[in-house]
């Protein structure tokens, strides 16, 4: 690699200026560590006078993205736009096509295409990096793809989504509604202020599991459907009464082999507030492993924000600038394979089921007796009644079931005039 | 790099053994890995009889370890024997200044001849990796070169010893005495079973310390004095009395940034019971760092032991096969500078004090006026009599003071008839 190295950063939202003004201030120690003197020659975001957080140079200001390759010699891409699709696929197509390493912190984009994109850098012989699209400063991918190479891993699985760890945490402790701390985190910069929804229903969380459980089982990454669920129907009721059973709600992916089978999921899920898992609070991210030989690790930080994610994109770069070529995903493409997929209905937990009903004899009796008829067998039930409104509310707290189970016995609820909502459902971590 | 790689093994303790069936047994991974054949083609222990938990092909024993390098061209080397000077830096040297890689879980080498083995490879072109040197299974150098490599780092903590913190931990689930759950440890494995001495001062971890904070700060190996104290002290009492106050007892390493300066230290450590690091309980290890732009890190995970020591060991041989050439600490030697040492009587923290006296009175009013004297002020007073021997157990919490003025404020005690043992401290985490 030759000593001067330049560099185009596509995107100048929060990631894209943060990394901006990153690189600006960290060129000599940058060359400090790798020997390589970096020079940004090319930017391009949407507008170009729009105020930023930091001052750009606008003489290497470009409207179009792929006018830059026109222009100007670029060695490393950065890619911070962040769409799964159009211009940000085009982008990284392009620069891999022409001998162009490529960084970028775009989850969509890796989950949905980072197969193929993977194959193009390898034949092309240059490094796509992305260990900013999964648990933001974590240099999780890293840890998977070298410190724990040689590990046979059973299991990964964690808290991959800040947003809804935020939310989940301060309806804790500020005993307010989904609603308002939404709005909350929407003014502290925590989740989207116009669509927040990527984060809430699980999807960002998702693509995560996806890149991961592709490292932790040299699977190609898989396109099955799965349990996808995210935090929109945990209520604040559903936060305090998990309180009282010293339980915690947490949003969780999970990535794991089970009978030879792969089984990836994100939904939220009761644990132990005493449990590690438990105690990651706020905009926190933690990812725990089971492997062999190493037991388990676990590694915690924050998971979003420029700050961590720049950490990441740099790392990518500093391992590009050492001359560090590697394969996307730690192995050949050629070399990765695709594992079974389990059958989500077999997956077994114990659940908690609230159901909101109306306060008339024979409401509970008619919910236990469809559990039993699907030998849902009841561990807990704690009745809240609601008198003035005529309501009560029903926690039930089961033992074991399979997923096929429990969605024929909860269907007939939906036509029981008795029960005012389709029950909210929190599947306990096992 | 050539494709045929021969490995040479020197030591086959217990670590040694486990790397030589890992190495064994994941041949072919390791070929999908990095397309390179591994071969071990030397082994050497003192004793080529010794019933091992794997068997060894004894084709390829040599009693000598220095003869290898006579006989067999060799490319990589491990060395397990641990010592920090003697045959282990020799085999060392040796193997560096003939272009030979080395990887080595030993931290004392590193801790002491550290700078000048890295120059040493650095000249020869070839890698020093001792990523299974610091907190077993956990990745945490790699993550300090790479994952977190442009990072201003500003403090790095940790629980780095599993002996001291099973024993700490188990002597308050069991509650029984120090002593009683040393020789249980020595039976699990934790402790040497002769000589614990080194986990139990303080020195491995302050060790690993050292190590980190090279890598943390870019700096030089710190040979300076420092504050290194075990937790030979602690008593069961303590342990109890933590409990009490909601704290709990963790031998700590830290190196940190005070006023531009560096400073170092083990010592044990009453953190709350609610803190993150109030709660890694056992034999696990744990290591916060915190850094600009990415905040709190956090790596947990099985510090010690032949499972995840074996992890970090073929982490670095994957990193060399991969053909990663990289300075031993993250950037070239002659960039590595000295930080000034931060004077370690200015080291400021609240203490636990606990006083074994004779029940007699006016003892408290001495202890007390003579904290007064040093404008040591208390915070809270606990004292238990114990009748039937005529003595008591007197425990203060102070406010924070500095470390010369409680040097200086204790020494009377030793000449009080009064107070049957120096007194026990224990700092408090800031």
């Amino acid at each position: 690699m030759k000593k001067i190295i330049n560099i185009a950063i596509v995107g100048l939202g929060q990631i894209g200026i943060y990394l901006y003004n990153e690189l600006s201030t960290k060129k000599k120690e940058i060359e400090i560590k790798t020997g390589k003197k970096i020079n940004i020659v090319a930017i391009s975001a949407k507008n170009k006078n729009k105020k930023r957080r930091f001052k750009i140079d606008k003489k290497i200001f470009y409207s179009n993205p792929l006018d830059i390759f026109k222009k100007r010699k670029i060695d490393i891409l950065f890619e911070v736009i962040g769409q799964s699709d159009g211009i940000s696929k085009k982008l990284v197509e392009f620069a891999l096509m022409n001998k162009i390493h490529v960084i970028t912190p775009n989850k969509s984009l890796i989950a949905k295409h980072g197969d193929q994109l993977a194959k193009l850098a390898e034949k092309n012989k240059v490094n796509l990096e992305f260990e900013a699209a999964v648990a933001g400063g974590i240099p999780i991918l890293r840890t998977m793809k070298e410190g724990l190479a040689t590990n046979k891993i059973k299991k990964i699985y964690g808290i991959l989504n800040g947003t809804t760890n935020y939310i989940l945490s301060e309806m804790e402790n500020s005993n307010e509604t989904f609603e308002k701390v939404l709005l909350k985190a929407q003014k502290l910069g925590y989740a989207e202020p116009g669509n927040p929804k990527l984060d809430l229903n699980g999807f960002d969380a998702f693509a995560k599991i996806r890149i991961l459980s592709a490292l932790a089982f040299n699977n190609k990454i898989s396109k099955d459907k799965c349990i996808m669920e995210g935090i929109q129907n945990i209520q604040l009721k559903d936060i305090n009464i998990a309180n009282q059973l010293n339980l915690r709600i947490k949003l969780l992916g999970i990535a794991e082999i089970i009978n030879n089978q792969l089984f990836e999921t994100v939904h939220p899920c009761l644990v132990s507030k005493d449990s590690y898992i438990g105690n990651v609070m706020g905009v926190m991210n933690a990812v725990i492993i089971e492997g062999k030989p190493v037991g388990e690790s676990i590694l915690q930080g924050e998971g979003a924000g420029p700050g961590p994610t720049s950490s990441s994109l740099l790392s990518d770069l500093l391992s590009i600038l050492r001359g560090n070529t590697k394969h996307p995903f730690g192995i050949s493409s050629h070399k990765r394979g695709y594992v079974k997929t389990f059958n989500n209905n077999n997956y077994t937990n114990s659940l908690y089921l609230r159901f909101e009903v109306k306060d008339k004899q024979g409401v509970l009796s008619s919910i236990t007796n469809r559990l039993t008829k699907f030998k849902i067998s009841v561990k807990r039930i704690i009745q809240t009644p609601d008198k003035k409104n005529n309501k009560a509310t029903i926690v039930i707290i089961t033992h074991k079931t399979s997923e096929i189970n429990i969605k024929k016995c909860l269907s007939i609820f939906k036509k029981n005039k008795n029960i005012l909502n389709f029950p909210t459902l929190i599947r306990l971590q096992n």
